[in-house]
């Protein structure tokens, strides 16, 4: 069907008008590019440009050095004995999912969990029962609860569930739980165990060695200052041959990455973006002592944090009563925060939001840090 | 683990040797990005940069307008009723066999078919037929061989193929099989038919209503000139429950595609090429017309385009007995070529090809057609 030139051009003058502002957005903190790989991204951005010399498998190709990256400098990153790239977490989460469980086995996941752990485990036809989370005002997750719903999917199906997720940090409150208790018992109970790192892995530091955990996921977008979309899956070699079955008429391919993944300048930024990564990780106790302070100047303003206190994230959940109730008077009602944040040059809480909302710090500079408690300080006290 | 900084130093200056060089992988011809989508590269290019303002769903989006290029113009452009985003054509091919069906059931596809609709097939449990190929010179597909092979699957095990599937042109050869016959014949036994164009979407015009295809994948980095990875998928509105079901629990998010898939520069790079894409599609007859003289010119040389002729594609296969004669006696052997070509600064032919290779004449200019042609010459002459 024809298509008028008129809806076109709209297309041809893209621009992001998001850039000139400070975003507080947890989605995005992680995911701004590195210099070195933005100095790159007009060499590598046409389409398949990282297949300039791949023999097959885009694993191992060697120029540029995916194959090094992926099959050295990943598995040391994560603390696994192997790795590979996926198009994001949640395709990690599915790949797993799909390549373990068999339909209508259960995934025991926190309640905590990132909906995309919910709908992967939908997509690979597997039930969930959650780990409940302590409710307000911690929300935190019981390392034990685990064992607990273990035994409750044993007893109602006569087998134990096909995976435990344990999501860490969550994606609402920023809670860092337990996670090698929560490996310990997963242990106990031979259920095999993923962690959903996408908001620790490029952040923090983190080894899935040290939690027992025969799987971890990460997120290049979100975590590793890689463009999206683009994630990494480290496994124990136990699994090699479950997750990563090669196709039987195509030797090479790996049925559940459909061959390939992150076939273009996801994986080339995702590359450039580690030294530097690999060097921030070392420093997240910066990011933490940041996060701290804002929450507790937050606080001073009536604007107060929920999860785990004291923090040990940069992803915070705060609750105010006190904007909740400027929203109701103000002309522009729950839209207020959103405008009143945008006039000085801040973003990433969702529009409409006032009573609840969530925010990273994240490698914001401590200028940035003041300006917005600064912000924060003048819309609390807006005259109405 | 510690990583050494030795090994890191590499990663900090990606730089992409081929791009210098005049490249005939037909992977990659079609997907170099438009001068509209490459000016806009560092706007984008942070992980979740098209997330600024999203409301829970991709395809939603409003700013940048993905929700108008999903909803509005890529239905327009396919002939389908719906059509949506995925992380390839590879993506799209799984997310509709996983959808439509379960574990046993059989595929029909082409011989000529992408590795990658065999191994989608594969991770979705399904098993697969093959339409064979009428074999050398030409490799055609003959679309009444569908119903035989559905007949064949309908005896063996009672029921219809879940799906039949159409490489339109395969990757092999570029060749064009009569899609409208095979649509029919699928219609006619009610098999849901899917055409692969990732070689045709975005290169020529192509409307999946002409052969009656209920589904049409396209590659956004193969064929469309985006940055990957990302895909197109359209459907008829009669399958849009079942590809796009949403959670139980997360109302608006669609299980097959976990929520969301190409999110960031894939995207924005998709749509600021489009304008560029829906006017390149009207001229493919000029790249019909330089790959037949391509090919005539490489049949004068002894290197013959196998596949159909007068060939109606850009991609070509080639066989050359006297290219292979030469790598017996060269001394870098098989290697010859490549070796011969890139010194001529020409890429894209496989490392160790000389008997057969394939490749793609797509928007190259007059004056490199001949250079190509010119270099091949040399190569066939060389004086050993």
């Amino acid at each position: 069907m024809e298509i008028q030139n008129s809806q076109l051009e709209k297309f041809k003058e893209l621009h992001r008008e998001a850039i000139k502002f400070t975003s507080l957005d947890p989605l995005q903190r992680g995911g701004i590019l590195s210099k070195e790989a933005r100095k790159i991204l007009d060499e590598w951005a046409d389409g398949y440009s990282v297949c300039d010399y791949c023999g097959g498998s885009l694993d191992r190709i060697k120029n540029p050095p995916i194959e090094e990256f992926v099959h050295e400098i990943l598995p040391k990153f994560l603390g696994t004995d192997i790795a590979r790239l996926t198009n994001g977490a949640r395709e990690g989460k599915f790949l797993i999912m799909h390549a373990i469980g068999r339909e209508d086995d259960y995934v025991v996941m926190d309640q905590n969990a990132h909906y995309s752990s919910y709908v992967a485990a939908e997509r690979a036809r597997l039930k969930v029962k959650f780990v409940p989370n302590s409710g307000e005002p911690e929300y935190k997750i019981n390392a034990d609860d685990y064992a607990k719903v273990i035994e409750e999917v044993k007893n109602e199906t006569g087998n134990f569930p096909a995976l435990a997720l344990l999501t860490y940090p969550d994606g609402s409150y920023g809670n860092l739980p337990d996670a090698k208790a929560v490996g310990k018992i997963c242990n106990e109970y031979k259920v095999p165990f993923l962690l959903n790192g996408a908001y620790s892995v490029g952040r923090m530091e983190i080894n899935a060695s040290d939690f027992n955990a025969d799987f971890i996921v990460g997120s290049g977008h979100k975590s590793m200052a890689a463009s999206g979309p683009i994630g990494v899956l480290g496994a124990g070699k136990a699994y090699e041959e479950i997750l990563f079955r090669k196709s039987e008429k195509y030797k090479i391919k790996e049925i559940e990455q459909l061959g390939c993944t992150a076939r273009g300048l996801p994986v080339i930024t995702l590359m450039a973006s580690f030294p530097h990564v690999y060097e921030r990780v070392k420093h997240y106790d910066e990011e933490v002592k940041k996060a701290r302070y804002f929450s507790e100047k937050m606080g001073n303003l009536g604007i107060n944090q929920l999860g785990e206190k004291p923090h040990e994230h940069d992803l915070m959940f705060f609750e105010s009563q006190k904007l909740f109730e400027i929203s109701q008077k103000h002309k522009r009602g729950r839209f207020f925060l959103y405008d009143e944040l945008k006039k000085r040059g801040i973003i990433g809480i969702k529009p409409g939001l006032t009573k609840n909302f969530k925010l990273s710090t994240y490698l914001l500079s401590e200028e940035e840090i003041k300006k917005i408690v600064d912000a924060f300080g003048e819309i609390v006290n807006l005259n109405l």
